[in-house]
C-alpha cells in the first residue's frame, strides 16, 4: 500500500531538504495532513514567494531585497574593516555577536577542487574591486574552521596582502562553555597555539 | 540586521514544523534559496495540493484519494482481523511488514485525558460498527507502547471484548538487532514477560 498520490509527492519533496530523512519527511506531511489547511497554504506561499524580490547586495553580495543591502547602506557601519564569510546565513552568525560593526563580503561558497569549486566560482573579483578603492584597512577571513575554509583563508591572504591590507583569521580553538574532554584533537591544538597571555 | 522579508518569513512558517528547530529552518531555506528556483516552486506547490482530493477511508478511516482505501476495498484483504493503529504512518508501519493480510481501523489519535482526549475524540464508533458486522474474528491493538497507547489498549479491550471478538496486543521486548546492554528497564521487564517457548 502506497500514499495517495498529493502524500506520497510531498514526502518526496521534503526529503530533497538539507537534514530531512525519510522518516522526517513522513512526519511533516502527516504533520501538515492533520493540521489546518491554512497552515499549508502559508507554508505554500512562503516557499513559493521565497525569491520574490530577493537579490544579491551590490556591494557586498549579502542577500537583501534592496539593490544595497542594510549593512553596506549604513554609514554608521565602516568600510575600514571587511569580514569575509562563505555564505549569507555565516554572516547572520557574526551580526549576531553584535560586536562587529565594519561591512561584510559573501563569497557564495568555499574553495573544493573535488567539487570543482574554484576561485572564478566564488565572488572575489567584487572583493578586489572593493579593497583596491583604499577605503579599507583591515581584513578579516571568516570562512568556515574547515578544510574547504581554510583552504578558501589560505588562497585570499596570499591574494590580498600584496594590496597592502591587513589580513587577519577567526580564532579557533574550544568553543565556550564546552568540555576539554569533548575537544577533538585538531581543535585543542589550535586552541593551545592561539594562546594569549592572561 | 534582519532577513530580507520573504527569506524570514519562510523560516518562521519552517520553524512550525515538527522536528525543524530555528537552525534547521535557517538552513533549508538558504539550501531553497541557493538552489534552482523551480526546486522551490515544486515545493510550494507540493504543500499546496497536499489536500487535493485526500479523504480518509470511509470504512477504516486511512488516508485515501479514494472513498475507501486500497486496503478496504482489496477483496484478497480479509476482514478476518482488524489492525487498530492510532495514526494513518502507523498503519505503513504495520503494512512493511508484509506480513498482515486483514484490513486496519485507523483511530486518529491515542486516549490522552491530560491532552483533552477522550473516547469521542477517537474514530471508535465506525469501528465498533464494523466490528458488529460479525465479520471479524480478532481485533490486533496495535497502539504505541507508550502510556496513551497503553491506555487505549486497555480501554478498547474492555469495549470490545463483550462484541465477541478476540482481542490481542502487539508483542513488546527488546527490539531486534539491539544490545540488551541499552535495553531501558520497563522495556526488558517487557521481554521477559512475555517470554515464549524455544
Amino acid at each position: 500500500m502506497d500514499y495517495p498520490a498529493p502524500v506520497a509527492r510531498l514526502i518526496d519533496e521534503l526529503r530533497r531538504l538539507p537534514g530531512v530523512g525519510p522518516k522526517s519527511a513522513q512526519r511533516i506531511a502527516f504533520h501538515l495532513l492533520r493540521g489546518a489547511r491554512e497552515d499549508a497554504t502559508r507554508l505554500s506561499e512562503a516557499v513559493g514567494t521565497l525569491f520574490d524580490g530577493i537579490r544579491t547586495c551590490a556591494s557586498c553580495h549579502a542577500i537583501t531585497d534592496q539593490d544595497e543591502c542594510a549593512i553596506c547602506s549604513d554609514p554608521a557601519r565602516s568600510a575600514k574593516v571587511v569580514c569575509i564569510v562563505e555564505e549569507p546565513h555565516d554572516l547572520l552568525a557574526v551580526e549576531k555577536t553584535r560586536d562587529f560593526r565594519g561591512r561584510y563580503h559573501v563569497l557564495h561558497g568555499a574553495l573544493s577542487p573535488l567539487q570543482g569549486v574554484g576561485p572564478d566560482e566564488l565572488r572575489i573579483q567584487g572583493l578586489l574591486d572593493r579593497l583596491r578603492s583604499g577605503e579599507t584597512e583591515e581584513v578579516i577571513l571568516a570562512t568556515s574552521p574547515t578544510v574547504e575554509g581554510e583552504a578558501t583563508a589560505v588562497y585570499l591572504a596570499r591574494l590580498l596582502r600584496p594590496l597592502g591590507v591587513r589580513v587577519t583569521r577567526i580564532a579557533m580553538g574550544v568553543p565556550v562553555g564546552s568540555d576539554l574532554e569533548w575537544a577533538d584533537v585538531v581543535t585543542m591544538s589550535k586552541a593551545l597555539e592561539g594562546r594569549r597571555e592572561y
